[in-house]
């Protein structure tokens, strides 16, 4: 079942070139910035040579680790990802997951379409032992700090079990990369008390009650925002909703503001709101980050660095041993 | 079946006098300040009489159509909606859809227990032919305009049928209350596209599809605030998480912008995101509306305002018709 991640350092990450609003342009200045900055990390570019090359050629890349792997064609966002998956094996998104199958790179990390990279990743990683179905887990900034919500998008109807699975990967997490001793999980609800919910929401409550973790409760929407738990557990059609109404609120009010005070922005360079280093799969068998389809060369840098800590603190391991 | 609503001028408004944070005081103001201000409608306060007469005696309701109906218990938030109704007869939510039930006025306002409002309304006045499931409706304001979220926590688990009456709903409250000849109506959904979702949402695009509905297909997240849509339909419990979420972001974004602005406040009056006038119980045999816990006044004198218009428009009369 495990693939023999090769953990020698430095830490292989593989960037798909193509994935994002602002490919490559963006991805390959984020790659240059993330070989200068973390000395520890070998970045590996996938994508067609020319154009990444193209890319590259801009900056002085003597002495980086960083190289290319070649994959001639791109998945656009609107094409079916299984599809997809299957007609495109030359793909920046099937050869850079490959590469991690094959464990000659111990992370990939892509902008590209979401359920494509999902799907690669299901198709070619596998799920790993005792976890029924991998989550999509997105970082939020609340007002007292970061927290995780997941699943948003891999599973639109989820089991109770489901969520318990979630609830344990989110955990693991947010003890290896945020330091969290014992996170505060949250199962996301239409009411604080255990009764209020769904069919699968009130099971979940009594699963998480009776699991190990630090179970806060049922948490609501207005929850969020505050911070009221480090991991907030929930299918992936309701946190799916979620992260982008944010998305589409923090924009709206952004605008406002930006009509009420002559151009001026809200928030400056903080995201506040918005998923800051993309989405976690978890419970897949390796180290996958879907950065933001809109992600800059920062973006793109600090994910990379992201997917290097997950490798050091063997995140994936630590779910794989659930 | 039908209740006989008497549709005599003026329309006779109960109001809970002991319903939301701010009650009795705020709700015996924003009664009194409708009173004088639309002359069509005459306010039937509903609350314990030592109280509400206190409250009463400091305004000058001579010549005012405004008057009292005892009822000594209330029914706290957190008590479990079903127990309360049952146990407390003379509390004002029950005596007050009583009077709605009884034809003894036409509309029954409460900033009280959502729960414990739906509930009594479901008990007492029974719903409408051809319903199934009623719904909890809820106003936002988008960049575009008013526009009504349903179902936002009357049942949280729904069939696909169920969110086709919730649409068929919306829309004739929009037809006859925003007088939009044809509002276009969207599915809450993970995806743009119609194979996108859970099995409900899937389901429900086909039928939404087929019907006579000015259908526009799946909305997401971020087209909530856009004004994607006039009439946006989903199950109870995302409705719930939604509207939570757009309050609580809209609360922790109006802090930080006070922290910034030396106390400023983002949005002076204009209540951007929050429900603007309570939500409305759509497909029980009678007019209900719920208000906002916070109400203040003059929340309280435009539910009133709203109550009449339902009535004078037909809206419950047209949603027994489909």
């Amino acid at each position: 079942m495990g693939i023999a991640i090769k953990q020698t350092n430095p830490v292989k990450v593989v960037v798909d070139a193509m994935g994002g609003d602002y490919a490559p342009g963006e991805v390959v200045k984020g790659a240059v910035e993330a070989a200068q900055e973390f000395k520890n990390i070998e970045v590996v570019l996938v994508g067609p040579r020319e154009a990444v090359q193209k890319e590259l050629s801009q900056y002085e890349t003597k002495g980086l680790k960083i190289s290319l792997v070649p994959a001639e064609e791109t998945i656009a966002m609107d094409e079916d990802p299984v599809r997809a998956i299957r007609r495109k094996p030359d793909s920046s998104i099937v050869v850079g997951i490959n590469l991690v199958k094959k464990g000659e790179a111990a992370a990939f990390v892509s902008g590209g379409s979401t359920g494509a990279v999902a799907a690669a990743a299901f198709l070619i990683l596998g799920r790993k032992k005792h976890i029924s179905r991998p989550a999509l887990g997105a970082m939020f900034e609340s007002l007292k700090g970061p927290s995780m919500l997941l699943d948003v998008g891999a599973n639109a109807d989820c089991k109770p079990e489901n969520l318990l699975q979630f609830a344990q990967m989110g955990s693991i997490y947010m003890q290896r990369i945020h330091g969290l001793a014992q996170p505060r999980v949250g199962l996301l609800s239409s009411g604080e008390e255990s009764t209020k919910g769904n069919k699968v929401t009130r099971s979940a409550h009594e699963l998480l009650a009776k699991s190990r973790l630090n179970f806060v409760g049922n948490v609501e929407g207005r929850d969020i925002p505050r911070g009221m738990a480090d991991v907030i557990v929930t299918d992936g059609f309701t946190g799916n909703v979620v992260i982008k109404l944010a998305e589409g609120l923090g924009e709206m009010l952004g605008e406002l503001f930006k009509k009420m005070n002559g151009g001026a922005s809200l928030f400056k360079d903080k995201r506040v709101l918005n998923h800051t280093a993309g989405a976690m799969l978890l419970g897949v068998d390796g180290n996958v980050i879907i950065t933001h389809g809109k992600s800059d060369s920062s973006m793109i840098k600090h994910s990379i660095q992201l997917a290097g800590r997950m490798v050091d603190q063997g995140v994936t391991e630590a779910i794989g041993a659930l």
